[in-house]
């Protein structure tokens, strides 16, 4: 645990989180866990039929394990509102290895609360070769020092 | 399988989904599925400390579920971009029953491909006492009619 | 939800689901589940040694996975008794993608209620090379016009 | 491993197995692998509205477990061609416990093939309450003794 | 990532780890993960005729979760080679909240390898009562500063 | 169930088990189980920079598995205590397909209970190529015959 008031965000400061390999084990998981079995995930006969090939993630286990993959380390002054600018920019197939890179990008006073602001940390998922298969805008609402 | 190209998209459709009581279990699998185990969602003795009083559900899994929970009709002409404004606004328990709701609210063509437009789909995850406990706008981009 | 008594029921009825490939986590999964972890799904050398070759899917899972592939309408009139002549006619094996078709058989008045009747689906699994790996017929008591 | 050859069934022999509660999480899992999220079995808000009250168990689960249960002996010359006469006779709840009575009830030889015979073993899942909650007659095909 | 040289670690550093709630949903993970469907584990009827009164968590369960609340930080420079007098000091119910505490209790030159040497980590699983109901010690082989 | 009282075991009784093949949904299940994530397990990219070139299975699996494959007779009359020289003496890869093989060792009365004694059943998960990847003493406490 590290306390971290708004106060002490900076902008620019970076981080990058271990890797994990998406298996085909984590595509019948999510279909299991979300109820979505649509046949862009579950038919491999099906999707070597279409143009993508094979086997496409769902975007909301990306979102899952990307974000998952961040959570190592609990502020106890910051609460999650929410996301902006959640966007699928690839396609993550079974096999493919992502991590997650995060940035302070935004400071601003909350005009709700006086003693809070909001923080936003730009989230990329990043493919083994580099790319940026999702991208979102985290917000949180951080405590300021009292 | 539902075709449904732009020009068939009305703005104010709406659509309310079967409900689904958010267990223990989906507390614990969706813990195991992200990598997340912050004491906010697994440490019941640790939550009775706080201001919550009780395990909180990931906001990943309520996304998760409650878009999951609109996967029965696939339309092969739209194709998910992404997600904007999604917001964590109530917190949801163990034994709490979601739904949702998704209404058409927007039809914009698409800046870039002459032949597709933009759909919002407002999406309201709602639960048990009428609350609702996320929002967020799913970005559909749809085929228009050739 | 779509309502259907007795009187709507059509011999010869047909519907055909969507396909989802099996794969090892399904194996996986099916043996955690049931508690049935004989060599026969699970250990892929000693497999190799007998006639079969490669591990076999459980029945009970062909079943489960086949059956609810069809669980996407509920008819409200509509209660499971049970099922007849459930025969596993062909192997399973790792990546098969199978889909089921089902076919309305036989309609007639219940015995014991006046105001049901049986409804009896015919129900095949099929896999990728169109061979159906089981059948069985689903018996439904359905109630009747009021 | 116990060989059994088809001279070596005995009409009555018995067996009966360990219990195990079906739990919540029994529910969500079996949700999960069959893909049928139907409200019956997943929205006890929904199911508190109804004539039977409480979430009912798959009819698919019930048979896995129920038979996964007996899956304790393998004989290597008997082989599973299917089940008949498989009824749903009682609703299985969150917390109840079953436990599985099989006996032999019948040997006949195999019409087509000369050397082995058809064994049925009449499967009883039974709940805590000794109500048999489910019944089937496993047909095995036996080989007989050379 | 914290890298630790042999001679970085020093005796009796304490570490002390977030807490799980140990919830029915890790007892039937636990099984089929195992293949231990024992009914001490999994029968609440069978259990409540016994002495203990309740399911027991499995010995593995504890062992499994109470070193995984540990796998925070890696040091590239360590080794794990077992772990010696695993005991199971009191059952684990379920419903129970437990954490880990980790001390480095004895250091010592590794026999066959000069550049390497052994580091013990005395590991407790304490239960919310502040029971410590699993004890073991955790063997590392760690290399030495070149 | 098989009553043994201490006086019944005999040293050199040896035991061998099914086998079963470790999938990469194991790794999957494992990680998600225990909470531990480490790239050893899960990126199989970072796993091929490294010495040992592929993911390597945790071993809280391995010895979770190992032990679960033994757990097929229950003897009323024994009781774990735990286990001595738990020690991971080979990697295990995805495919590889282990089995035990448990031999009874020891066996000594118990200092504290009269009527009780203590057996040792060694224990080694054995591979494919027959290397034991994993061994340990398991200590029972058994009643003495009254």
């Amino acid at each position: 645990m590290v306390e971290q008031f708004f106060e002490d965000y900076e902008i620019g400061t970076r981080r990058k989180t271990f890797g994990r390999t998406i298996t085909e084990t984590d595509f019948v998981v999510h279909a299991g866990h979300s109820g979505d079995f649509f046949p862009h995930h579950m038919d491999k006969e099906w999707c070597a039929t279409q143009e993508f090939g094979q086997r496409i993630a769902h975007g909301t286990m990306i979102f899952t394990i990307g974000v998952g993959l961040t959570a190592t380390v609990i502020n106890p002054r910051a609460f999650s509102l929410g996301y902006d600018k959640l966007r699928f920019l690839k396609p993550v197939h079974i096999g493919d290895t992502i991590h997650t890179e995060v940035e302070i990008t935004q400071k601003t006073p909350d005009r709700k609360r006086d003693d809070h602001g909001r923080v936003i940390e730009a989230t990329s998922v990043v493919n083994q070769r580099g790319e940026t298969v999702l991208y979102c805008e985290h917000i949180y609402l951080v405590q300021m020092r009292p």
